[in-house]
């Protein structure tokens, strides 16, 4: 019924999630919730660590700030590709080696780089102007920065506009013209230890092909930079495999990634002579799927088309607004009843692009029905705002069947933190 | 230099807003930061007063929920259009009367429907079955509601399909065909005490006719239901003037709207016999341009085009990712130089789409320089989230040439709220 996804189960007309009922999850802890199973989460990280046995699996924090998560992905042996001071910290909460980190980012800051040297992590510099600031900062700390430098190799990686990220107009990285020079500088200034490449081509790629592409045009400006006497200690191939939103979409899985790239990345590498260490930076890939939004039905409106009012809306799921992404939904208390209709499945957020599931095929709708919106592990929770007056929810994490919650969910206190209301405003 | 907006200025090549250095404000509360100033936004809504002599302006609270900000509001006679039960509780803290008050929303729970009823304020049903739970919440609850009916006109606002809500296709409002059988419905049904019509076209609409439109067609279905015996003591017309956020644009002013509505309302109660209060809903006409986004420059890079890398993003402002909004940009510490080229304006946050400002002309930028992004006190904080690991920043009130801190920033502190990491995982 869910293809490969084989934590989630229909149980005596319930969904589950490995064994675990979501009804009972909703009656329990309230809706709107994320569910994620930890067996899933663990299966998708052992995955890459067998697909790249060699490699290190850098998890990009920004698809799932949660430190249970985090915690499990710990203690799966991944490291973590941060891009602030706020995701360098939590990663350090959650117990993950400071050898394992890349600081990441287009647009650090003094302070941010100041961190990122203090705690000793290695940084991917993705500007010359960045490098030198990097330079400065660590010359003044007395220290010595190992810096990877973020390559736009100009790559098509056929996926949304807004999440491509590997083209010329994107803002990210170097032009890959332009890297020998920065590496060169590097090499000279103080500071700062140039220790390799890194790139990144964008999100929920399909196809397999781009990455071959991407790590042919890596190798490539590896043996350039080898060329002028530059090292070459690590190659950073990001991150960017899709999953399959949709039940007919099929996503290569990292086994079909390495048959890919693996090739490219060792002959390069027996060619030029060098012996670097191989990352990757996945994120979707390992946290998606492993996570439901449960939310419940508020009201049902047969107009133009059929609403189902829920009460999760763009503030707790914000891709569907933001990218027009595709989740499957199902009613998760009717599982055992046939399809009667299309509905539309929209939150309560004063916007009409608050829209969660489009022109779905469900049973019969009603107030107090329970739907599970799948695959929402990655950029679910992370991105959540309060907007509108909606607080953030809890999460819960599901493991050998029982459930623990792994972040309370917020009260209207969430929409005072911080507030200041002056003195003479309150006569 | 600024049109209309003389609250800005260029002083000694500083940006100033009522006469507070903004450059400074950078310094003493460091950046990111949002900048309101309160003569602009008393003046906003004293034009919406006198526009307006005789209906209640209700402010739509979704588009900023700053306590200091709704507080002067309250002051200035308004009420508020709230959302959610977090809303009503915000404007409760803002001390707005709660006979100024009216819940609106296309998905509330049986709790929001309960607390409104308890708060005794009007309530806007989005739909028939969302009357029928409404009426069973107060019956229950021994009381009786007063109840409007959200109408959807099909009336084109011409504005972004997102935030478009006059539309069939929208997910909003009951279908105007059948709005007179769901107030003969209610008629009948205890608990409720239906009171008049509400409609809500769009949002940052920049021609008067389509208000002009829905206006006359609110004012025939008001004609039906008077028709049937129905009382109509409520009209609300809803909020949607935009504003002028590119210099080249001309945005109607509240006089205008009421140049155009005014007129076929008063008409309309005349034929018909009926004296209902007047309502409308802004929100962006009364905040948006008393309120700046300001930003520090941590990078410059010359690439395919010139990047500057500011320490706020999307995740701040999330209208021009969310919208492909147009905010203007200026450089607070540069105002008396001339533009030397073309910018791009982009954010710390991991994805291609956090592009603030798109090829400006802009005076040679360098790290450090402030930028100050125009017109962002509607949806813009309301918006904010932490994704990426960056926390929410302050926000700071002008008046009378002194800075009051109105919200204080978070820390990383803000990751961490809420979050448990089961003991079995911290061995």
């Amino acid at each position: 019924m869910f293809g490969t996804k084989d934590h989630l189960r229909a149980e005596g007309g319930d969904l589950t999630i490995d064994g675990v009922d979501v009804v009972d999850l909703a009656d329990v802890f309230g809706t709107p919730l994320y569910v994620t199973s930890e067996r899933r989460l663990r299966e998708n990280a052992r995955a890459y660590r067998k697909a790249f046995p060699e490699a290190e699996i850098y998890f990009a924090v920004k698809a799932n700030g949660n430190l249970a998560i985090l915690r499990i992905l710990a203690e799966e042996g991944l490291g973590a590709d941060v891009f602030s001071a706020g995701e360098l910290n939590l990663v350090r909460m959650a117990g993950m080696a400071m050898d394992k980190i890349l600081f990441n980012g287009n647009s650090k800051s003094l302070e941010e780089l100041e961190m990122a040297v203090e705690a000793k992590v290695r940084v991917s510099a993705d500007s010359r102007d960045e490098l030198l600031n990097l330079s400065e900062v660590a010359s003044e700390m007395g220290e010595v920065a190992e810096v990877a430098f973020r390559v736009n190799p100009d790559v098509s990686a056929m996926t949304h506009p807004k999440i491509a990220t590997g083209l010329k107009t994107s803002k990210f990285g170097i032009p890959w013209q332009e890297i020998v020079e920065v590496y060169r500088t590097a090499m000279g200034l103080e500071g700062v230890k140039p220790i390799g490449l890194h790139c990144h081509i964008g999100s929920q790629i399909l196809d397999v092909a781009p990455f071959v592409d991407a790590a042919a045009k890596m190798m490539e400006l590896a043996g350039e930079i080898v060329d002028i006497g530059g090292e070459i200690e690590m190659m950073d191939f990001g991150g960017g495999l899709g999953i399959a939103y949709a039940p007919e979409t099929r996503a290569p899985t990292p086994d079909e990634l390495a048959a890919g790239i693996l090739p490219v990345f060792l002959e390069g590498c027996k060619r030029l002579g060098i012996s670097p260490q191989m990352v990757l930076e996945p994120g979707r890939s390992i946290v998606a799927d492993s996570t439901l939004f449960v939310t419940g039905v508020n009201v049902v409106k047969r107009a133009h088309v059929n609403f189902v009012g829920v009460d999760g809306g763009f503030n707790l799921l914000a891709r569907p607004m933001l990218y027009d992404a595709y989740h499957h939904a199902v009613v998760a208390n009717k599982m055992d009843q046939e399809a009667v209709g299309k509905y539309t499945v929209v939150g309560p957020i004063c916007e009409s692009g608050d829209v969660l599931a489009r022109d779905r095929d469900l049973p019969e709708v009603e107030r107090g029905d329970v739907l599970a919106i799948l695959d929402a592990g990655a950029y679910g929770f992370s991105m959540a705002s309060v907007y509108n007056g909606q607080p953030r929810c809890p999460e819960v994490l599901v493991n050998g069947g029982r459930a623990e919650l792994i972040r309370r969910g917020e009260d209207e206190s969430a929409f005072l933190a911080g507030q200041i209301v002056p003195a003479r405003l309150l006569r």
